[in-house]
Order: C-alpha cells, then structure tokens, then sequence
C-alpha cells in the first residue's frame, strides 16, 4: 500500500502540477445544453444526473493539467440522496481518469461516530483523502488516521481562508492585533504563553501525522492553510515541516501563485492548490468568458487549469533555486 | 413561523420531557428479526430499508416520552446515497410521529457552501435543526443562522463531551491545569486574558442568537455542552443565559441526570438531554437485557426512555424550587 504522501508526491512529478480542481456543481450556473437553467424546477434525480454528466465532460478537460480533484461535498448534498449518488460516481469517474480525489468534508466527530464518518468517505464513497475539522481534539482524528495504513490521507483544518478565520483560530491573539492573521504573529516559536490555536492545531497535526509518514518524508495527515494569508503560511510551513498543505483560496478568494509561494519546500514541494468555482465555471469570467464563452465551456476550464498549473509551476520552480 | 426555541419549549411541556433520543443505527446490533447479522454482506439498499424499518418501530416506541429525536448522520452515510435515502425517510418518520428532528451533522464551511450545507439539512433533508462546528468563526455559523428565521435552529458545538476535548476547547489553559474542564475555569468572568476557546465561542454563540430569540427569551441558535464536565457547563450556564443546551453523553458516556442539572434554568427548562445507544440498544445491556431481552426490544427501549425521562424530569422539578 503505498502512503498517501508518496501518491501526492508521484502525481504531482507526473503530472508536473500542484493544482486541485474543485468540483462543486451549482446547477444555476452550468452551460445551457444541460437543460438546467435558473429557477426551473426539476427533480433531483435529474439534477443529479446532470451534475455527473458535467463533472464527466470537466474532469476529462482538466485531467491532463490537475493533479487531484477536490469535490465539495456540500453542493451534492443539497439534492438529498440523488446528490450523494452523484457524488459517489464523480470520485469514480476522476479516479478512473487518473486523478487523486480530496473529498472536501469537512466532517468532524469522534470515537464510532469518526469511525463511521471514515468508513463512509475513506471506505464506501472511497476518497483518496478528505477534509476534517479539528475542533474535538485527537479522539476526533483518531480514527480518520487509522485510514492512512490503507494508503489514504487527511487533510485538517489548521488556518482556513476566509476573513473571520481569526476569530477563533487566532484564539486568544487580540483581533485587533491581528485580525486576518496578517499581524502580530509569532515566527517560528515554540508553543507557550499567548500561541494562537492555528499553531497549537499545527502542533497537534505534526504529532497525529508522526506515524504516518512516507517515503518522501512528508505523511499522510496534511493541513488545511488558507493561501490568502501567506505571513501565517509562511509561521506554519516552519511548524509543519512533515506536512503537505492544502491551499484552497486560489483565484476566486483571491490569492495568486506568489501567495502560495512560502507553502513549497526547497524541491517545490509540500503543498497542493485548489481553485474551483474560477476553475470549474471558467467560462463565466474573464478572460476566459471572452475567449471561449458557454458553448467552448470545456476549452475554456482546460485553459484556465493549464493557465493555474502554468503560474504555480514557476513559482514551484523559484522554490528550488 | 414559530421560533425553533417556542417549539422546544412548547414539546418539553407537552411532552415533559427532555429527552433526545439519538437514532444511530449499527446494523450489528439490529435484533435478528432485521436479517442484517454481523459479518453477512448485505446490499447498501437491503441494509437502508432494515434501517428505516428499524427506525420506524423505534419511532414508535420512544415517540410518548421523548421531545426530540436525534439521527447521527454519519452511521446513515456508512451506506452510501442508500443510507443517506434511510436518513432522509427516518426524518419524515419523525416528524409524522411529532417529534422535533435535530440532525447531528456537525458541518463547518464558509459562504456559498454553508449555505448549500443549510439547504441541504434544513431544507431538503428537512430537519428542524442541525448541529454545527463553529471552527471558522461567524462567516461559518452566518448561512445556517439565516435558517432560523423559517423556524429552523442550531446546535453550536461549543464543549463537547469527549476525552480530548480540552485539547483545543480549553485553549489556552494549559492541558495538566484543566484536562478535561474540572479545574482551573472561570466561574462567570468576562472574556479576556487566558479566557478558553470555549468561553469565547460561548460568547459569540450568544452574539449570533441575539437575533433568533423567541417568545420564551432563548434563542433558535442552541449550544452543544457535554453532559460529562459539569462545572464547565455551569460555567457556560451562566455565560449564555438565552442559549439552549443540548446535552450528550447520558448514559453511554457516563453522565447521569445530575450531571445535568446545572443546565436547566429555574423553572426546567433551558437544556434537552440526549441518549443514543443508551436508549436505542437498550435490549443489549442491563437492566433491560434481562428484563426484555432481543425479542421484546421495542419495550425495552420504550422503558429506558421512560426511565431517562422520569430521571430527568425529577432534576428539572428541582431546579424550579
């Protein structure tokens, strides 16, 4: 059974890319040809089928660019049991075009209901990875990391992208001292007096990802790192030198590829970028809305991955000057 | 549209109870009658409908004495979009046999996929309200509380139940001054230096039910408080007087009716106290094991229902003296 952290590592050679493709159908927004325009009732089943038929024709357009693909659970779960259905068959569709599939969860219990929650996402719905939060301490992670012997990985919540982030993550940091993360924090300091949560979680991560590493020296259990605050990237990337990080925030939450650069190792290593809705719905916005419109839909999704593979691989390349 | 904590208050009277029964089926522990014995491969779809069957029979029988139900969604999701079909059908079982159905979910996300989570769980889904994970701060709690203005409400984890929960929730107390929440906390203080993660979040929960409060002065937005830490939740008791608590971890977990009386205000109310397999798998441990027995487990289980209302409902006429 090979590490998790050895398949993101093989995939992201082969691949010559760090970029994760979010798949999260909003049924409002995609092309006209799938019948499901705004504000037209139709029955989940149908909705459900569409959405796969989609993320088909989508994980076929960006495959050759992304290393992984990160459904959102969420967006399929809104259509009840015919959502769950679709996301079941979009991790097998990306799984038989190659990609690693991030389940992006977020789920978070402990003891047998954990146990239930991996064996759903991990075993049954069989993601390579998911998301977990981490706010009910190691007997929360527990039995998600019993998962990692069977090759698959975790990815938990350490310092998410999102402005109110800070209020409790950054817990006890006065927010007006560093709200957003962008000020007052430690750099590479040991835990102790006035540690904001993030680092404390940082901590807890490296320890839960100790008996979980791979050959290339980075384990299974990775983290969740807002790329929208690289001043925190840079204060964990010292934190967790075992751990790969997840960089959603990408393009639409408005990080670019130079808010990612202190995520990488000296090897351009060590970190996986997610973008999706400027992904997936590329042909909604510039530039790419001009160039190919709705009709080129999977042209104009094939060119704004290549177009985010393009811009990170320069800065995974700076890395390892 | 009556408010979610007029419609507790009003089930706990009509009821007199405080009893939350979880509905966390382990298809092993199904009497025989179900044809699901442990080890046998059963198709996801045969393993679902033995599960509403189940359910539905367990409906039945704790419907007199409970106030609420409480499906654990993860041991639905274990079987895929099939399990997922029994959960949705277990919550319009529950809401034809009157009870209120809190949906242990335990989401966490952000903006549009918060919001896909909310309409998956409070609307599609149905449930009359759900728990939540409070780890991204208020751009995280904001799509769910939106619901609650359709009648909708929350349960915010704020100390959960478990072992490790001091781990992060008690942040930053240092783990051998305070493991476990039973020395070291505040009683009553203001947010401020050295304040624990709970404390802050048990103020915001406060914040972001300001808006939600129903005729009966508490709030549709709820905190989850571990039965098990007793002088924590009276600590918390006093930190969010418009909050209602859900209680876990009776019976199974160790907590007892007096574990809980710190959670009710003066006239009894103010808390909802659940069970899961303390109730249903009662026909599995004593008392009811001998007295019952497999083949009458409906009785069993609507005995230790019984049972916990009458312990609980004894704590509640004392809190009102």
């Amino acid at each position: 059974m090979i590490n998790f952290a050895d398949r993101v590592l093989a995939a992201t050679r082969e691949k010559q890319s760090c970029v994760v493709v979010g798949l999260d159908p909003r049924p409002d927004w995609l092309p006209a040809e799938f019948g499901l325009s705004a504000g037209k009732q139709t029955a989940d089943e149908q909705v459900a089928d569409a959405i796969v038929e989609f993320n088909r024709r989508l994980i076929r357009a960006v495959a050759p660019a992304a290393a992984a693909v990160k459904p959102q659970v969420a967006f399929y779960e809104q259509f009840g049991w015919q959502g769950v259905r679709a996301y079941a068959e979009t991790i097998a569709l990306a799984h038989k075009a190659g990609l690693i599939v991030i389940g992006d969860v977020k789920r978070s219990d402990i003891g047998t209901t954990a146990e239930a929650y991996a064996s759903a996402h991990l075993g049954k719905l069989d993601a390579d990875a998911i998301t977990v939060n981490p706010y009910l301490g190691s007997d929360g992670i527990k039995p998600f990391t019993d998962f990692c012997k069977l090759g698959k990985g975790l990815f938990v919540l350490v310092k998410t992208s999102n402005p109110s982030s800070a209020e409790l993550q950054d817990w006890p940091r006065p927010p007006e001292a560093g709200f957003g993360g962008q000020a007052g924090h430690t750099e590479g300091g040991q835990a102790g007096e006035g540690q904001t949560l993030y680092r404390r979680v940082a901590e807890l991560v490296e320890t839960w990802g100790e008996a979980h590493r791979g050959e290339c020296g980075y384990s299974a259990v990775g983290a969740v790192v807002g790329a929208t605050f690289p001043k925190v990237a840079t204060e964990l990337r010292q934190a967790m030198p075992h751990t790969i990080f997840l960089l959603p925030g990408y393009g639409a939450q408005g990080a670019d590829a130079e808010a990612c650069r202190a995520c990488f190792d000296k090897d351009g290593f060590g970190a996986l970028v997610s973008s999706s809705r400027g992904v997936n719905f590329a042909y909604r916005s510039e530039p790419y809305k001009s160039r190919f419109g709705e009709a080129k839909w999977e042209a104009a999704v094939q060119a704004a991955a290549i177009d985010m593979r393009e811009a990170l691989e320069k800065v995974r390349a700076g890395s390892s000057s």
